[in-house]
């Protein structure tokens, strides 16, 4: 770990233009700045990797959301985990390990004031790994924990199905799912993740979307055929990360007192058009079904509970996680963020800044 | 009252064709046929008035629903009232008012083993008059209340919109939110619905989703004005009717933890096309907000105790039913049903089939 001098720089990734579509090169501009001391009260943290998420694209566009979007000129937003490079805050020495709203950049320097609001906390490696921090035990675990057990409320023996089964959130709410006694169906993109879903995280089946259709036949819907093959009863719960032709093609095999768990809608983020709407949503008065929407923030008072219950696992093997770490620091984050939409990441997809 | 003799006929409307988009004349046949005697614990029922529902137009088409499609050939599936005009059956005497599933034709024969599921049961016309047990009393009324009540939760001081407002659920939606304590805020077509609402109903306001753009006034969204007038703080809970365009801009105006109520979609039943799903869906992510389908049926333990709360409000005249009743007999119902998809009928729409 360096000391911090005067000559100190920080690296930062700012929104530049607001995107139409995927987000391209054009939309970044990397700026540099110092970094100074920390002011009393204060604390510096030098960052260690960002998580990279689905949201983030929507944090990019204009317009009311559940979160101001970034501003332009602003530091890209990003959680992120790192350690104490400097302090004049007594509840944090250097060394610590912390996690936060680090946004992307080198150094993140906090001030007294805005300790809350930036969600600075320290956090225990004994409990998960730096970048288990950013996944399980971090926004995409609580996103997962509070999505299934508060909305989805799930039963033993109900029938779960997850797209974007082996994403961040996905790992979770499947794998949590199957401790809580369901049958695990997931929805991923191409064999191998399919593959690991199943025989590393204990999934019952997983359905490649991508599947090309067999030799000789017309009309394939990989998702539809997938769906009677493994849920010849229906779908109990769907936790939805993706919203489009799936989350369609899903409301047509849901079982009566369904829900629907609208986590995020990855397939649309990044269309020009309006977003498609679920042509089939009648099917919630057929079955009597609901279609609820979850955001972590609302749990935070119960972040504690989760990360301890969701760690126990981690320990005891009974949940596993697997990130897909990228290097190259800031510069590589405009590349990196576009691996989300095209489903190239498999895993937790983290970009590391430095290496403690 | 007539006796049953061998020589009286039953007329009836059976389903001839299956329609594309609006029914016409083409999809239905009338027929006839002699009445019969009841055999030992029949009951034989003149039918007076039946009710016609949105949900009708579903029932019309193949494929499966919350229940099954009428068979081609049968006699239409119809929710009526009648008396009992002969009865071998010990719960039913001659001169019993009853309610139940009469189909569209003036007599209801009920089989000693059919009692049950036709749904076949004494009415009181001291709670409420005839067509008052087609509308507050009857299957809208317990859609309206149990929808709003089990689904739509209201608490005093929030603020409801509900969509088709001068209708049969819409107003006892409306009428029992009043009630609970909440804000209401209608929407309907044309301004003397809307008049009456407010009027005579006494919701808050209710936007004519008909009314022209004012003069000037390039691009013109009737509803969505409406709501930022008359609703500036948001939207707590939505019970919508109509679907389409009217559900996707209520959703662009849903406050924190909204509930919406799915109990129709008239505006996409004859839809050719594929139904118009919610664009704006992800307002339910945004807001934590749920959308969740409501069926009657699934309430009907508890349909004693709603229509004894219903019939308090009628007598106590803190609600009042308005009913749209088509003279005609069973002919005209073919012209009488298309009324509802054209916004015609200004109340509960009945036909009335013969007098007591």
């Amino acid at each position: 770990m360096s000391p911090i001098t005067t000559h100190t720089i920080n690296h930062q990734v700012r929104l530049a233009a607001r995107p139409q579509g995927l987000p391209t090169a054009a939309n970044w501009q990397l700026t540099e700045e110092p970094v100074a001391e920390p002011a009393d009260g204060g604390v510096l943290v030098k960052v260690l990797a960002i998580s990279l998420d689905p949201a983030m694209r929507g944090w990019m566009n204009e317009g009311k959301s559940y979160i101001p979007p970034v501003d332009l000129g602003a530091v890209m937003r990003a959680g992120g985990v790192g350690v104490v490079v400097a302090t004049r805050n007594p509840d944090f020495a250097v060394g610590d390990f912390v996690a936060g709203g680090t946004d992307v950049q080198e150094y993140w320097s906090v001030a007294s004031g805005q300790i809350a609001r930036s969600g600075l906390h320290k956090i225990d490696l004994r409990l998960g790994t730096l970048t288990q921090w950013l996944n399980v035990l971090g926004m995409p675990g609580m996103t997962g924990y509070f999505g299934l057990v508060d909305v989805g409320q799930p039963q033993a023996g109900e029938t779960l199905v997850v797209s974007g089964a082996a994403g961040a959130v996905g790992q979770t709410v499947g794998q949590l799912a199957k401790i809580k006694g369901c049958r695990v169906v997931g929805i991923a993109g191409g064999p191998a993740k399919c593959a690991w879903v199943v025989k590393e995280l204990g999934y019952d089946a997983c359905i490649d979307y991508k599947q090309p259709a067999p030799e000789g036949v017309a009309k394939w819907d990989a998702v539809r055929e997938g769906l009677k093959q493994h849920c010849p009863e229906g779908v109990d719960i769907y936790f939805d990360n993706v919203g489009g032709e799936i989350l369609d093609t899903v409301l047509t095999r849901i079982r009566r007192k369904a829900r629907i768990v609208i986590c995020g809608a990855i397939s649309q983020y990044n269309a020009t058009g309006a977003v498609q709407g679920p042509k089939n949503y009648l099917s919630l008065l057929v079955n009597r079904a609901r279609m609820e929407g979850i955001v972590a923030f609302d749990y935070a008072a119960r972040y504690p509970q989760a990360i301890a219950e969701l760690a126990g696992y981690l320990k005891d093997g009974r949940m596993q996680s697997r990130e897909d770490v990228v290097q190259g620091g800031v510069q590589a984050f405009p590349e990196t963020l576009t691996k989300l939409f095209t489903g190239e990441n498999f895993g937790k997809l983290v970009l590391e800044i430095d290496t403690a």
